[in-house]
């Protein structure tokens, strides 16, 4: 059987809809619209089993709003988690919804274990180009390296079998990610040692020059972007940190290719929560939050058509 | 309101029960034993309803087996997760029995994330002192650190408020944890740096010697283990790799104080599964997969007591 190679379907996605903005799906309880919260009261008693149906509500609202408008969202899995078992099986419903809109699903988990464990991860969430081949329907995942390389290698098998992408973390977006991620070891950073290993592990599986194993890079660090653009170039990146961490569209351009691919960069609490911050919150009001995150995704798009290669999508 | 914290309530539990014999939960689909998947099709059709109900029973009736002999489990989310949606329910539901049945409760995910994120895993996961304080219910959660300290001040601060603990990866038990851990960077490996951080957080949140941040360090490294044991004298240690993995008694005496405390030693598929492999195949067979798993957890515990400190408590 062939299955669609990740970065193939990714890539065309954002042909598509012409643009590498990602949503981030972040639910939070304390922000969420007064309106999805009455929905889910008049559903529900049970605390969690209210706020599971608000975080369902919310986030297929936002996707019906994004879903025309960007390639892909990534669900944060901790907001679900914290939950419990009610908000797993939210984030279950959401990232197949997030699929049936024809969205590419990166769920953010920031897995990571040993051998047959890591290969547990791997199935639990890659369903890859057949939405149904795991429970968690995600088109890819984020993966934490910090166990070692013999670790990526059972996402990558089940990734490559699945049509399915990894996003490895390599210089996160966290002010305090020099802590280990940048440490010189023989004669280079950490993160530098783990990018070695990513783009290693992404030219072995690329397809039209990009494979399955992507980089997560955070917005915030500019320099380290480009030089690691430069160092991965079969490697597809996920950049977080534009809007509310502080990155900015300018910051953002060397993660792109002279074509605008490459890079997807990823907005949450700038879209999710528009509606509560200005200008946002004085134009629409919590009423109309949809309204608000579109206007955000639409500000977010323009923003990297016009300082990014992303303009010539 | 005071709550009492991890490492008395881990070492009262650890002299309660004379052993740092620590019983991992790893069910595994294929090799559950035939009566226990054949209730589970008793109940359910849909394979995802079958399997978590296999697993749930497979580890009440393992907990039901070690909970007098042990003071701590570690269930493996990876495998629950596999699962879906079905799969985090019962894994909640074991993790509320285990600590029912009076035990403490590790629950192994890797977890890490950046900022509010790792606020929100840790709020997930560590219930601490009141098992109702967490949806999972847990007494403690592994969590990965590559992306920072600052992303491990999150854990630390909702562990101290509740009770709980974390076990931070140092020295991974696989082959491949050299890739970056072993690393030389600044005079010292990488796990050394990260040991030193752990360190840190530990002592300042020290009772009787122990903080309430923990560190993973497998058995399958004996020097590195009785490296780090000096370097972290504060630090309670989780040591996977004893088993099947490779790791005998021998190897792991580093790890423990002159008073038989400071660690526990994991044994998941050793106990889990004796049934399938010498010497317990032969002298129990399937039917009797139960007695199997507690003449090797009674093994264990032996093999401890006689080549490790553990033998004194």
């Amino acid at each position: 059987m062939t299955v669609s190679h990740y970065s193939v379907r990714l890539n065309a996605a954002i042909q598509a809809k012409r643009t590498p903005a990602l949503v981030g799906l972040d639910p939070r309880l304390d922000w969420l619209p007064p309106d999805v919260m009455a929905h889910a009261r008049e559903l529900h008693s049970d605390p969690a089993a209210v706020a599971a149906a608000a975080f369902e509500e919310f986030c297929v609202r936002l996707i019906d709003v994004v879903a025309p408008l960007v390639p892909a969202v990534k669900p944060q899995a901790a907001f679900f988690e914290e939950l419990g078992p009610d908000g797993c099986l939210a984030l279950a419903r959401v990232m197949r919804y997030a699929r049936n809109s024809g969205l590419i699903v990166i769920c953010d988990g920031k897995r990571g274990d040993i051998g047959t464990t890591a290969e547990a991860y791997a199935r639990a969430y890659l369903a890859g180009a057949d939405p149904q081949a795991a429970p968690w329907h995600a088109d890819a995942l984020t993966v934490n390296p910090y166990l070692g390389r013999d670790t990526l290698e059972p996402f990558v098998k089940v990734a490559t079998e699945r049509g399915a992408g990894i996003y490895v973390l390599v210089k996160t977006s966290n002010p305090g990610s020099a802590s280990f991620q940048d440490r010189q070891a023989d004669g280079q950073s950490i993160y530098r040692h783990v990018a070695q290993v990513v783009e290693e592990l992404s030219e072995q599986t690329a397809v039209d020059g990009f494979g399955c194993v992507g980089a997560v890079v955070g917005a915030t660090y500019p320099q380290e972007l480009a030089e690691l653009r430069s160092a991965m170039p079969h490697v597809p990146l996920l950049v977080p940190g534009y809007g509310s961490q502080g990155g900015a569209a300018a910051d953002v351009g060397a993660a792109f290719t002279a074509t605008g691919l490459g890079a997807l960069v990823n907005n949450s609490r700038g879209i999710n929560f528009a509606y509560r911050s200005a200008p946002y919150a004085e134009q629409f009001g919590a009423k109309q939050w949809e309204a608000a995150a579109e206007a955000a995704t639409r500000r977010m798009i323009a923003d990297l058509a016009e300082h990014t290669s992303a303009g010539v999508l």
